[in-house]
């Protein structure tokens, strides 16, 4: 049995850096132990021109400072020229889909699927991905991912040669959806592949594994790790890390979001050695990535070993998962 | 249309007083409104033989003071001797049943309920009603009533004579169930009759609509509100209101339970007034529970009128649900 590992640039396809002193604090955890991340640009107001692009790689690449980390910025969707696509071409991975209302700060994203087409064809011939959030925000909270997978049959077919994302998936229906069509691909975060909704509301409520998606069965759990342990090659890591103040947690109106980022690669050595899978994790944080979005992320080497180390109970004022407890990995 | 209503004895046939200050604070706002409820024995340790029984009938009588209000008190399940419930039979409504580790203080609860069989045929002889939380804690969150109906279909086959109370049902299926053993019915919270998990975790998380069993889907939702509205004659008002100091709400860890007690009467003339059904309201919080049981509560008329009252911020330091929110009734 390993009892250390070596991963190659590992990346976390789906990071909430926020801005200021929150960037400040959780920019640099992330870029400790990963060697790229695609930002996310739920700000308000959201990163959607090019002027507010400059402005967030800028305070990003600052709040990472010296460490070897490459910011994938994405884009927020709104219906773009194509002029101001060809501006933002080449400061982009790709554009960040939100239905409208449907997380934290997605107030300004995309009532109708159908109102974007133009912009989607457009994406398709520069060949810029779209990440979605593929949640119904009006339908019952454990059926928003499944009834929004239609719509994901609907581009594929209509972009097959848009490169789409699924981003945090958390279903069966979505895993399957994988080997339907070549053009789709997900992410998929630490936490859906460790907890159903009965550790978020099973025992005591537990506002800190509260996010958006929700987390679903046991049988979509399931299947959500058994492709991660396989290294599904259509899924990649995005930690979908969210971070949120304390009382914005513990409160009534608890904020949606799972901090995970300083914590995950750990986190992932413990559960995929746990699952005899080591040998499938590289893939999963990293070259799954590079084969999909065709990159090719700085060169970083992070070596884990197999000897316990205790969770910090808050980074700042941000409470992590497993705040305070144990895992048995941790990055040396 | 009715701009006021006159109930005669309401009834909460399920409500949760606890014991010491909390007892002192939440059993005068019961009775302010109601001519009796059925007394939860789930203290620690439980309220499971004669001496504990009148004990806590003797502290909830001296909390409820001047008020017309009678308590029914119910036993905690465990197996009793013929002469345990001799003894016990005059002084209670029913003996209560848990599954081990359920909900708030249910550790004693029973493990299997086999084991419990010759306790309840000594109840069907006696005539002693059996009262269950009908969930089963090892099954997922939102499944855990649906799987334990089947061992309701055991239990009224097996014991015909046994009366059996469904406690706080939430689902169609429990409903449905209603109609298939004479000698089973339920009761329904205010909460169950008008939210589901989207209030609960669909935007923000709210822990002051966190309860066991959990708010279900939009069609459970929607079944029972069906079943309260026509009164169905095998269905009472419980409210299961469970106050919990808003430290215990507000944290990492919420207790399950939610505080409607004191707005409970108001709020049903308001749902019942908006679905046109307020003439059966009389039936779903006293006439219904009378039949059932065969009792008759002390005389005692309410007066509501349709004026808008704003609900308490906290009482004590207990949030009730719509808390600083407004009803548009009150009780004079």
């Amino acid at each position: 049995m390993p009892t250390e590992i070596f991963l190659q640039s590992p990346l976390d396809m789906h990071i909430h850096f926020r801005e200021g002193a929150m960037l400040d604090l959780v920019a640099p955890l992330s870029a400790e132990t990963f060697a790229g991340g695609v930002i996310m640009p739920n700000l308000v107001p959201p990163v959607a021109d090019l002027e507010r692009l400059e402005w967030y790689t800028g305070e990003v690449r600052r709040a990472v400072g010296d460490h070897v980390f490459t910011p994938y910025m994405a884009l927020f969707f709104r219906n773009y020229s194509e002029a101001d696509l060809a501006a933002v071409r080449e400061s982009i991975i790709g554009i960040k889909l939100y239905p409208e209302g449907v997380t934290t700060n997605s107030e300004g994203g995309v009532k109708s699927v159908s109102d974007a087409e133009q912009t989607m064809a457009m994406m398709q011939d520069m060949d810029i991905p779209l990440l979605v959030h593929g949640e119904v925000p009006e339908s019952f909270v454990m059926d928003r991912e499944s009834d929004f997978l239609p719509t994901y049959d609907e581009l594929a077919q209509k972009f097959p040669r848009l490169k789409i994302i699924m981003e945090h998936i958390t279903t069966a229906a979505a895993v399957k959806l994988l080997d339907r069509y070549e053009n789709v691909h997900a992410t998929v975060t630490l936490q859906h592949l460790l907890i159903t909704l009965d550790d978020v509301a099973g025992g005591l409520l537990n506002p800190h594994l509260f996010c958006k998606p929700i987390a679903k069965r046991p049988e979509d759990r399931d299947a959500l790790l058994h492709a991660a342990l396989t290294a599904h090659p259509k899924l990649m890591f995005g930690s979908d890390s969210a971070p949120h103040p304390l009382e914005k947690k513990e409160c009534c109106g608890c904020a949606a979001g799972v901090f995970t980022a300083p914590v995950a690669l750990a986190m992932l050595a413990e559960l995929f050695d746990a699952h005899d899978a080591l040998d499938k994790l590289q893939a999963f944080v990293s070259g799954n990535a590079q084969s999909i979005y065709g990159l090719t992320p700085p060169a970083k080497t992070v070596h884990l070993v197999k000897e316990p180390c205790t969770v910090p109970a808050k980074y700042g004022d941000v409470v992590p998962i497993r705040s305070g407890g144990e895992i048995g990995w941790r990055v040396v």
